[in-house]
């Protein structure tokens, strides 16, 4: 008889976060109300939004003064009517690169995400969140703290967001940081059904991990910015992820003929 | 206490297929050979590689007489070096459109897929893969003959493939065709955590489900190509789904300013 084991993703409700906080605190005791443990070899999924509200990391929108640029552009957050300047102004501070448009299109962290990553919803009235300011980093801190807190060997860390897909409907799932796991596997030289070598195929793990923790985060007032990977068919390593790694310069990116010159 | 109800990905292994099929009586022969039942609420995902193999959506590559077009098109999939004129060639035919650049990017039902989803791994020598030749018709029929024979009233089914991601590393898996959830969930309207309603999102369930399913299935000569979705929160209609409802057309997308004329 074959085998197969199964893997189990299990959302973990918190409180409403109002401010500042420490992470790895925050978590344990919504553990400890919801009484699960965590296990070796478990992956913690954890919403970028909780980590910047964590970190202070928001801004009030009416300290904000729009640059004449930000003023100048007219141009609208997923097509929905002309974007308040301000706004404007901050997705032109967050971006490495905004991409001329009709909507708010920025490079950030080497994504191309809608407004730089910023967001307003689950954010109380004249509050913008913004992306962690470096989720890599936010990852390897919270592991560290759990495994010495928990006195675990193995364990990862993903930090998530959403994202929009080219020609799609919807929102999937994007790690914007990781540690503790292979987020990207590369199983070249693999063999395929029929012994041949598989010779271009990496496996983007922590970006399937983040969406199958969409699936049941849920993205309104359900208050759920944990989840609990266990039994993934992940490699773990202690070894510090490089974040240059993830990244295709747009030159040498499979999608090249489909850039314009503001990409390439 | 908050409760929070775990989800739960069952992969399921079977034998190699080696030609045409019904697809029904191979996945109930796994599932009896393993033990293991499907339930009311449970979402199915199958490999569109199985689907399209069952379907005999194959080609005999020597069979193939390259046009002069492909002949004269010096292109390569994924930047490995020029291609074979024949894969060309039956890219040009499979292609809605396909993408001047170095690549192979082409749209094929709406996606931008390199090679139109033309794959030559899992597949014995000699022999390319089509994709299946309609994704959401495989996925109705197969949840419709399900139901009828396990006497069930609540069945998800998705036919799902691995594609690349603009500018990162690594596949993730996409749907191509679904039946019996709303892949699409519309959440516009729901309350944040705030009390403001939801205006822009929409949730790619489907995707997100296919990315789950990568987790699990493997790529390589693993040959799981079903998995078990297990007490997703989907939610599940007998309403037959309109693939031309998931497309959003290149001007309106959001990143309209990402793209080339060739795109536009």
């Amino acid at each position: 008889m074959l085998y197969c084991v199964s893997m189990e993703l299990i959302p973990i409700q918190t409180s409403r976060l109002e401010g500042k906080i420490d992470l790895a605190h925050f978590f344990l005791s919504a553990m400890e109300r919801e009484k699960i443990k965590l296990k070796n070899g478990d992956l913690l999924v954890v919403s970028s939004k909780l980590v910047a509200v964590s970190e202070g990391n928001v801004v009030d929108i009416s300290t904000i003064v729009p640059s004449a640029a930000a003023k100048k552009r007219n141009i609208s957050r997923y097509g929905t009517g002309k974007e308040d300047p301000r706004i404007v102004e901050l997705v032109l501070r967050e971006a490495e690169k905004v991409i001329p448009g009709n909507m708010m299109i920025a490079l950030k962290d080497g994504n191309l995400m809608p407004a730089a990553g910023i967001d307003l919803s689950n954010a109380p009235d004249g509050i913008a969140i913004l992306l962690p300011k470096n989720s890599w980093q936010s990852a390897w801190k919270l592991r560290a703290t759990l495994l010495k807190k928990l006195k675990l060997k193995k364990l990862g860390v993903a930090i998530i967001d959403s994202r929009c897909q080219p020609l799609r409907w919807g929102t999937v799932g994007i790690a914007l940081g990781w540690a503790g796991f292979d987020g990207i596997e590369d199983v070249r030289g693999q063999k395929d059904l029929y012994g041949k070598s598989l010779k271009v195929t990496r496996k983007a793990v922590a970006d399937n991990l983040a969406s199958a923790a969409q699936l049941v985060m849920g993205e309104g007032d359900e208050a759920r910015p944990f989840v609990i990977a266990r039994d993934a068919p992940a490699k773990f390593t202690n070894k510090k992820p490089d974040p240059k790694k993830i990244r295709i310069a747009p030159s040498e990116c499979i999608f090249e003929g489909v850039y314009n010159k503001h990409v390439l």
